[in-house]
């Protein structure tokens, strides 16, 4: 190992004691902070950002880069996998003007504040001109990125999130799923059964008591993590000391459970990473699309199994009581119902991509430069009549319901419905490895599941590139097809499936 | 203001902002972390301390000072003085050779450890060999800090904890106590009557409703800080978020709201620091003897005293019920009693200068060099049995008791006894100019006490010195004849100081 190889080991070993000092400080944020510690934190996290910048942008990186480089045939494969994600992480960081990450830091901050309260307000008026200036900034950061990446400028947005994947993919992904799912939602509202809703209140109490019994029989190691209730849920931390966050409605046991499944699916694929490379690049998460896969393998592909679905039932009654919602049938009705809603978040497994496409449609729009800022309340009303043949009653139900463009998360949307689709030819690839997965899933064993994905996903962090990482686990590229077989299974829309699909295809 | 100070001042508000991101993570491990975050927080808080040594030691910063020293007639007076702690934390910093700080924080981190295996085990000898590195190294660092600070190898130990200290003033402002209290303790200990104990258990969760209906009378604001609970009662945060930390003990409900009045005094400080000079070192605390003054101030000096003892009787009696320990007079009996133990943190006002003169003495031999770590025991024992009349049953409950040495805070003990001088003299001065705050103090009203202490210290930071801020703020030099009245009023032992005192003045 040459001298420069390991001097830049130590110092991506100092990044990750930031990052893993920074999503402590994110979780005290969400989860503990008084009110009045916001200006300080805010403070903390700049100064702790300030200086992961520094250390990924000293002059010296280059040329340590450079030595290690030439001297790469002495590395171990996954050292050299290392160096080569070290690359990465440099180029992107270098690649873009300190004064225009300030200056998009200070928009950013500004246009998340103004989008409270222009959603609180449902007045886009308000929100727009900061957005203009964020949505500007994005484009020039795409404009230079691109560059050093050799990348289209919104591919090289992407390349933030989700590192190999490229519109052109996505096009071709989410093709069929613009032409098929809307005929699959029709056929499935058509035919879908009531189903009863919980009786409750259920205390939170109760609720907890469920999700911390529910947590080992998924793998969850308490000794690395914990579980506490925050506005939004979200699994943070790091791999050895996980911080999931759930919310619990009173009168929704099985939302807020489903909450606990999906985080969990993020918390494992962490945990899974390998041990002998925590800190160094390598040995992170494959990107956003990737850890999506895992936390809908978790709460989608394998939670809502009718088989896993009987276990919840069983667990559900012991927690909280014979409630005639918590029957097998009903459960697996109610966690199979499917809605035309306005609100993302809240969408099921079949209208949820649409809501992303919408999103990847216009984003790519504004970074092109073919749709304007004031136009996106428009665009977006009548994107949503057109994939989903709803309108939002309000903006504050539309357009201005994420935080991610205020953010300047572009780029981040596809990742959604990429993770989903990865999730679907994970499961359909592990059910044919595991004949036995439905025994164990009905009784509530998900170490086998939790395995595969581990051997399969979790394991290899991120020594190969996304492809790579998806043909080694599924034995092929990426593609829809396991995703609309399950749904075409799931809701029983096969037929409506099969029909587009002739036509179209 | 000139150039190089306004570039100073962003260097030690980033300096602030990680020190602020150091009391978050040390809070949530002691607070929540899972014990497996151990190794991963151990990193995390490593690389934060070695960034600060960086920004602080960094070669352009000397050449920054000496710029601004030049220009400092155009600072107003609390920037000189800002200006002149920049300095001082500056030569503290550079002072000692980066190699010794590394060596130092291996080996106290080893001692740590093994200290704790120590202590459970009551085995000196398995500690000494480590302690002997710690102490050789600190004794070492405080030769190099000497050279630095112009003092003497000791003073400039105590220095690190409250500037302005020093071993001359210590000896004469202990000597009295070293003379006079065992005189007392014999005297308090005939006269005292006895006092029922509480008749528990009390749940914590009654115990915490407690705490929290007693924290806002002590003007503790609830926007800015929280109380939790952790093995050992601390404050930590930052001055706009406060994380206070108690321990519920189901069987004694009144210590506990002790350690609750003892850390809210330390908070109080910390939230009465200029909010215009957060994040500079003229806005920090003046020292640790001065800290300790604030928590003394709540819990010895106003806390115990008759008059809020008979509002925490009511308070007690309604959080918790009618149980006659809660009786005012019992109450006051239960929270004046003195005991000859051998635990330092579990002594009464009384016996504890006694423990901390003890260490005094010793850990000066240490660092002069007269006194063998192999000996530390039987000069423990001792030391034990000439000032406070027992033996301890073990060095578990002897020499092993406290983590300080181990950690090599050596200079750090007599600060808690300075600071219990420091609150008796704040307190008598208050009383002189508050007549009715005795009423105030019954009928559970706080706010005008410590209002008088954030005028008189808390407001005033690290404006003035140590020597001055005492003068300013009570009207005289620190000396130790406050402390001697109040306990010889309080415990009745007036006239056995006095005797004592005739003799040896």
């Amino acid at each position: 190992m040459s001298g420069a190889y390991r001097l830049l080991a130590e110092r991506f070993a100092r990044l990750a004691d930031l990052e893993g000092a920074l999503a402590v400080l994110a979780w005290d944020q969400a989860v503990w902070m008084p009110k009045g510690g916001a200006e300080a934190r805010g403070r903390q996290i700049a100064t702790l950002r300030r200086l992961q910048h520094e250390l990924i942008t000293a002059p010296e990186v280059g040329p340590l880069l450079d030595d290690a480089r030439t001297l790469a045939s002495e590395l171990d494969p996954w050292q050299q996998a290392n160096l080569r994600e070290m690359e990465r992480l440099w180029r992107m960081a270098t690649a873009v003007d300190p004064a225009l990450v300030e200056r998009a830091a200070e928009a950013t901050t500004r246009a998340e504040l103004v989008w409270r309260e222009a959603r609180e307000k449902s007045d886009f008026a308000l929100l727009a001109p900061h957005l203009a200036v964020v949505v500007d900034l994005e484009r020039e950061r795409a404009r230079q990125l691109a560059a050093a990446l050799d990348l289209a400028p919104y591919d090289a947005l992407i390349a933030l999130y989700q590192p190999g994947l490229r519109a052109e993919a996505i096009d071709r992904l989410f093709a069929p799923l613009e032409r098929q799912l809307p005929h699959a939602i029709d056929d499935a509202l058509a035919r879908q059964p009531p189903a009863l809703r919980p009786n409750g209140p259920y205390p939170k109490e109760r609720q907890r008591a469920l999700a911390l019994d529910l947590l080992p029989r998924l793998t969850f190691d308490f000794d690395h993590g914990r579980l506490d209730e925050s506005a939004h849920p979200f699994c943070g931390g790091t791999p050895t000391d996980i911080r999931l966050t759930t919310r619990f409605d009173e009168g929704d046991p099985v939302s807020g459970l489903m909450a606990v499944l999906h985080e969990t699916g993020h918390a494992l694929y962490e945990a899974g990473l390998p041990r002998a490379w925590l800190g160094q690049p390598v040995g992170e998460a494959r990107g956003i699309a990737v850890h999506e896969s895992q936390s809908l393998a978790l709460e989608m592909q394998l939670g809502r199994s009718p088989a896993f679905l009987s276990f919840l039932s069983r667990l559900l009654r012991q927690h909280l009581g014979d409630d005639p919602a918590f029957a097998p049938d009903n459960l697996v009705r109610l966690c199979h119902r499917v809605e035309r809603g306005a609100i993302r978040v809240e969408a099921d497994e079949l209208t949820y991509p649409l809501h992303v496409i919408l999103r990847y449609r216009l984003e790519k729009a504004l970074i092109a430069g073919e749709l304007a800022v004031d136009d996106l309340p428009a665009a977006w009303n009548e994107g949503m009549k057109e994939l989903l043949a709803i309108v939002p009653p309000d903006d504050r139900r539309g357009v201005l319901q994420d935080i991610h463009w205020p953010l300047g998360a572009i780029g981040y949307f596809p990742c959604y419905t990429v993770g989903a689709l990865l999730a679907a030819q994970l499961t359909a690839r592990m059910r044919r490895e595991l004949p036995d997965l439905d025994r164990a899933l009905a009784a509530g064993e998900c170490g086998v599941a939790v395995g595969w994905l581990r051997e399969r996903v979790h394991a290899w962090a991120s020594f190969c590139t996304f492809e790579e990482l998806v043909t080694r686990a599924t034995g092929a590229p990426l593609s829809p097809h396991a995703f609309l077989s399950h749904i075409g299974e799931r809701y029983g829309v096969r037929r409506a499936l099969g029909e587009v699909a002739a036509c179209t295809m």
